[in-house]
């Protein structure tokens, strides 16, 4: 049974269920490239060649309500935050057991990110133990672990995926989980824990950093920022590792349709691209292909756009560019567009109570109890949309947002609005749709470059901040848009990323979400540039990701442009 | 209303109605990796780049019924095919007028081909002229072209897609039709034609080389052989281009997708890839991904599978691989699988005929109508594929079978056998079924370092063949394991690989689609091996085509088998 719920978790390879060490990659069966990725030797920030001290910045606040975040963490709330600097003394060289834990969805550079970490004590605190947890948080709470070693670490390196201790999305949040993760370190005599994760989860280690640090445990608690989705960063934590590579492989499919595109002619390819909460990477990707429409869900949202306004600018491009002989294009969708437009949102709500209550008579007399925006916009959607909307629910009989294919959907209402138009005169040409998703091919890819450098730094980081006492503290590597010799690495108070949430009567902690800025430099150079995308076609095929020679170095746009590095 | 048609055809970036050159691309919105393929100097095979002859074979028969092809093709029949020898003295310098037209689906290197030709003729025909006919045969019958100059042409270096002059899937098939052609090819004084295609229109190419060559006109017609699908093969044309990089760009999309089933260990990932006809994607795929099940439709139809068998198939490895503890795989499915089974063929073609006659009822009485095993069959099926097999159909009212997603048909399939399993306590485990389609992403990427340099040189041998006064041939690139400058140039009589088929009562030449041998090489070798890839987890992820560097000068596994180049 325990040894099925590791498995549901994605728990080491699925089928470790002991703690014995056997890694699930067999480097002997390597493709070409990645044996040369394996062999690739990383470069450090100088600062962690040489010895370091650390430098306190001045004391930390919260993002929102620091009362409110004193009173949760009152333990590691003002902390500031701290720099590596050069100090002619080395730090203690004294061994470390130190845990590890992968925590959500997958995104290229997490082996990295371990690898920097046992690199670094290897280096700096000789005789060191490293366990690696099994399946995310799951691992932590049962203490499912490996010990990881030289051997079982090397094959990882450079690679994709989180397979060599795989990942899980528990979380530890009631006092009985955090009891047995108290148990865990403390069986395991854990001078440190490393969570890599997304905002959740940084969020869930810095109330476990609380909760020992509360109990005068020895256990520290570092956090490090990763979500192929791009939206866990602050100033100081200028991008989440996974970004990059990920942005890169959609980018080269992208690339790939628009090619076939032009060279056919007579398809419009409607392309959803993962990101349900934020932008981030169909903005990313826009800026690397140049399509002829991409959608972003925060402009959607601040300009209270509706589902007719969006089909009505799509459809308006598609008439257009019919003028100038164009009648092929494409067109990228966040996963998550819906969620932005509020009269989406008010339907469903309106649906979930009306299917809890009500059965749905096929003559659709229960479609006076929907309001009346509701009910139109009811009737405007395609009716494959309105039968998956009725259909598809989850165990708590809900609507299941996240199953609507929202490429499809937004091809058969361009097709409806384009027919209007066409029995109108207004339209000449024919329509035909393609629809694509870009997903889990972009989860797991081999890191770039850029990202293999990054994580392998940040794990590296985490090692010293860990060897220096500190806890709390999110893992920071910045300066990106510099060679990697003079990257800066310290670390940043996770309670000042923090804002509270009401829920349930009570405030909760949470880093919120970086969403797409419209006034911020992508998002900026995207608008102004968009038009002329939509009308000509300036496509960007950027091709695969290169290991080596032309293309191999660069980091992606929104990281440049953020930094000012990139006009 | 004819600018309309080519547009739809994909003619000239679907803008260019006239015939004033003005190329899709612009070079200076290339990618760093584009702007660095567009520079990359193309080796040539060493008989190209000195002084040859062509050296005639043996007299050439057909691939079947060669009294038929002979009585089809009075004037070509028997010609033998010729290769390029080194010789003292230079070809003719005369210069030429040739024509070049695409032909059907995108393949990567389509490109490289005409650049191929334009150099071939720029460095030993001086003052020659060339023609790119617009958005494939249309334009040759149309009289839509441009003129391919330096500047036109060079864009286009090394990239992916075919829209440089784009493709179109007409054909030139009735009396009225071949005098346009004619008419054209008379217009332009053309002395050659290249028609870049796959088997369909290399035989259209070879029927307008008698058809001129009946007419005693001057212009002669070379085919080349492009399909990703590689289905276009024989001895002496060992591959088709555009396959090397369509199967590894799927590769590595499936690689990535590899790394995210054992990451997160609980998803079965049903991946559909391109290739109606053959199966040579999926098996090449196979050879360099090692899935834990990849379905050959060729050996499907040998061993009279049934929709039955198949589920089981799968069934058994996901049930054996669940006692192993491995809840997840990946399993390639040929997106022609369901046309190899002949109880589906049938279903289909009783389906087609109750539709035409008789209205669907319902209560279902109409399937009374089904044989027996049909019934069975159809009642076998999952309730969506159900509908879209009597919803969907064609302007014909067909059933549209191209439409039919197998991988979601296998899953729901699946899940219903396991389901059926778990309730006799013989599967413990949770079934997730993820369905992907791979089509467009793989036809227009940037051609691998294989694919651009054999491009290059049919390209350029299309051109020597053409100046040497061929007509009816493939150009032929041979010894394709050896380093390019060893690589052999000829042409093959394009009547011996024809056979005749007999359609509405008469013979009609085609050329057989070369499929999957299930006694060949590569065939054979993942034969060997599936058993224990379908149980262990030998998972291959090629990583991203690479353009320097290691990985980079490998060709694929099916070429390098079938010229025993590799074990």
């Amino acid at each position: 049974m325990a040894a099925a719920a590791v498995a549901a978790n994605g728990g080491g390879d699925g089928a470790q269920a002991s703690n014995a060490p056997a890694p699930t990659r067999l480097a002997s069966v390597y493709s070409e490239v990645q044996t040369s990725r394996l062999k690739h030797a990383l470069p450090l920030p100088s600062v962690l060649r040489s010895p370091f001290a650390l430098a306190d910045g001045p004391a930390s606040s919260a993002a929102g309500n620091p009362g409110e975040i004193a009173k949760l963490f009152p333990n590691l709330f003002g902390q500031p935050s701290v720099s590596l600097v050069p100090s002619p003394e080395p730090a203690s060289t004294r061994p470390l057991k130190v845990g590890v834990v992968l925590s959500g969805g997958q995104a290229p550079g997490g082996h990295n990110v371990i690898c920097g970490i046992f690199d670094y004590l290897q280096e700096y605190a000789k005789g060191s133990v490293m366990y690696g947890f099994k399946g995310g948080p799951a691992g932590v709470m049962k203490c499912k672990y490996v010990e990881l070693t030289a051997d079982y670490v090397y094959p990882y390196r450079n690679q994709g995926g989180f397979d060599m201790i795989c990942s899980g999305r528990d979380k530890i949040e009631t006092p009985e989980q955090f009891k047995q993760a108290e148990d865990t370190v403390n069986k395991l005599d854990l001078d440190g824990l490393v969570v890599i994760g997304g905002d959740d989860s940084n969020t869930n280690a810095c109330l476990l950093a609380e909760y020992f640090r509360g109990k005068n445990m020895k256990t520290r608690v570092i956090g490090c920022p990763k979500t192929i989705d791009g939206d866990l960063k602050c100033k100081e934590v200028p991008t989440s590792f996974g970004f990059d590579t990920a942005c890169k492989i959609y980018s080269e499919m992208i690339g790939n349709v628009m090619t076939d595109a032009r060279s056919t002619g007579k398809y419009y390819h409607f392309v959803r691209l993962m990101g349900r909460a934020a932008s981030h990477i169909t903005l990313e990707c826009a800026l690397q292909t140049h399509p002829n429409v991409a959608l972003i869900g925060e402009e959607v949202a601040a300009k209270k756009e509706t589902l007719k306004s969006v089909t009505d600018y799509i459809t308006d491009i598609v008439c257009k560019r019919a003028e100038l002989g164009y009648n092929y294009g494409v067109i990228l969708i966040p996963e998550g567009l819906i969620d932005f437009i509020p009269e989406v949102q008010k339907l469903i709500a309106e649906l979930n109570e009306i299917l809890a209550h009500d059965v749905v008579d096929e003559a659709g007399a229960w479609k006076s109890k929907l309001q009346p925006e509701s009910r139109q916009l009811f009737d405007f959607l395609p009716k494959t949309i309105q039968e998956q909307l009725l259909l598809e629910r989850d165990p708590h009989g809900n609507v299941q947002v996240a199953k609507i294919e929202t490429e499809k959907m937004l091809i058969a209402m361009v097709e409806t609005e384009l027919e209007k138009r066409k029995a109108e005169g207004k339209y000449p040409a024919h329509f035909r749709g393609q629809s694509h998703f870009f997903g889990y091919e972009g989860r797991c890819g081999l890191p770039t470059i850029f990202d293999s450098n990054y994580c392998y730094a940040l794990g590296y980081g985490s090692g010293a901040l860990l060897q220096c006492g500190k806890t709390g503290l999110i893992t920071s590597v910045g300066n990106l848009a510099a060679p990697v010799e003079e990257w800066t690495v310290g670390g940043t108070a996770l309670t000042s990323l923090m804002d509270v949430e009401r829920r349930h009567g009570k405030y909760k902690p949470v880093i919120k979400k970086a969403m797409v800025e419209l006034d911020g430099a992508p998002f900026k150079k995207f608008a102004s540039l968009r038009d002329e995308w939509s009308l000509k076609n300036h496509y960007i095929s950027p091709g695969p990701i290169q290991f080596s020679g032309p293309g191999s170095n660069d980091a992606n746009h929104t990281l440049m442009l953020e930094l000012g590095a990139e006009a």
